[in-house]
């Protein structure tokens, strides 16, 4: 019933970071990589690897740069049966010095984070790590935005120039309906010949999971989710759905079910990820949740009129 | 874009209902009437019309029976524009002598509720409804665990046997996915021939909206929701977000994101819908959310190492 090719990433310390700049502390990290590794998840990504000169390290924490010593507390006495360990960079914001040579690292998977304009710079990013020993894949952020034949042309280059063992479709705004998804895995396809196709959603409109699904039929086998859905703003394709529906003897559900209920969930109380109306008219309308997530910080949050007519109006002018 | 065929049915009121024994105040049933009559929505499911000898009205509010007198509170000085009233019977638990000449009443449809076993009670109801005036359907409930034959002897029954508009799929235990809504929308469509197919999801997996959307998609043309999500345990389909999807210029989403942080969201602070572990874990084990909702209640609710334990050990025995 499962497709062994499936790879399943958890993203939640990484796309988590995005909504309290990475400041996790050791004993959540420790708890979220124990329970992944326990689970029999393939890949736990721990952070971002970007660059000291772009992110100040006094404005964010460890886990937005992922030094080796970090890193080697946060694995310190796990086992880590299968699981393997992934970091992010950004194309516009990381340095390939940043990635030392993959035998003094317990990272094992490099993937960079593009928009279709910086292809060039996610290549060379992705070439250093795949010199140097890593796996890589390039996700493509926002692509429900990205417009042809541009998308098209960045997808020949990466099939051509790169070695990275696959091409992400990240739905960063949450806009995406079912039957893109299938057209975009299908345009994908045309163009990636020798390696996998990978899916990344965000839940504003409560459609991550269906839209994993929905990537899954249609062949893609990197699958992304966090605990509880923890991400950005309206956040992510909930990894325990994902394993649930995927239904691979391999993978555990308790140490995910324990690991939710100790180390996420009091997360909720400092960390407002979910289902809100500014998130879902960000994501139904195809934009960037940022004004949604101020809106949210303000003192009028949940005056969904007022936000509504903020973001309609703006665009008549 | 939009296909006119399609009815949007609100049952913020009736599935909510299950949540709160039907006890809301007239001013939050006035609120969710006035803002579904605003928004262009054309049905609004108030309650049930369910049968005081099986319900007491000592422990039921007056939405699990909606009296005439007690719906003519609700509408009055509200412009309905376009939008009907829709009241629900169960097929065990209704007395079709409850329902007055159509001439008499302010409700438009009877939806009648009911398990494949209780069809013949079904159409005995529904055919009383269209006997007396109204536009019936009937909602096949737990759809996920009726089996074959029988479902499909059921169907040709009601095919056969009624006058119903609609016959709707309900996925009572959020359980589907979208391959078995796809699955079950051709099957009904084989049986039943000049009625319409209705889709009412429950959110368990987080898949309420995207499995109304593949509803649609395959030919449904009833469709539930309810404001926020509202409803029992998980909660159903967000209208919003439905609306927001559907893109047919008569709806007006305004009215109901007012609604939504107006009316809806207080009640947050009572009824404690959405998504949440033991409901997931009885969606994906296509069981009956009531195990979820008893744990929900007591001393341990986030243990769900536990209430895991529990209901994979019960199956076991």
């Amino acid at each position: 019933m499962f497709r062994p090719e499936i790879k399943v990433v958890d993203c939640t310390i990484r796309d988590g970071g995005l909504a309290n700049d990475s400041y996790f502390t050791l004993e959540t990290v420790r708890g979220v990589y124990a329970a992944i590794c326990a689970a029999g998840v393939d890949y736990v990504e721990l952070g971002y690897r970007n660059s000291k000169k772009m992110f100040s390290p006094q404005e964010f924490g460890p886990w937005r740069f992922c030094d080796e010593e970090h890193l080697r507390k946060v694995v310190e006495g796990i086992d880590p049966r299968g699981t393997k360990i992934s970091v992010m960079q950004d194309a516009h914001k990381a340095d390939p010095k940043d990635i030392l040579p993959k035998e003094e690292s317990v990272v094992s998977m490099i993937r960079v984070a593009t928009y279709v304009k910086d292809i060039d710079k996610a290549i060379a990013l992705a070439n250093n790590a795949t010199d140097k020993g890593y796996v890589a894949t390039i996700n493509i952020m926002s692509i429900s935005q990205e417009t042809s034949p541009f998308l098209e042309e960045a997808l020949k280059q990466i099939n051509a120039e790169t070695k990275v063992q696959a091409v992400y479709i990240v739905d960063s705004y949450g806009a995406l309906y079912s039957e893109e998804v299938h057209y975009l895995v299908e345009r994908f396809q045309m163009y990636i010949k020798d390696k996998e196709i990978g899916v990344h959603f965000h839940n504003n409109q409560q459609l991550a999971f269906a839209n994993t699904i929905e990537g899954v039929i249609k062949g893609a086998n990197f699958l992304d989710g966090t605990l509880y859905g923890l991400g950005r703003a309206a956040g992510n394709c909930p990894l325990e759905l994902l394993l649930g529906f995927l239904k691979n003897p391999k993978f555990d559900l308790v140490p995910i079910l324990d690991c939710i209920g100790k180390t996420i969930l009091p997360l909720t109380l400092e960390i407002d990820w979910g289902y809100h109306i500014p998130y879902m008219l960000a994501g139904i309308r195809n934009q960037h949740p940022r004004e949604a997530m101020e809106w949210m910080e303000g003192p009028r949050r949940n005056d969904y009129v007022s936000f509504y007519k903020k973001i309609t109006e703006a665009l008549q002018q």
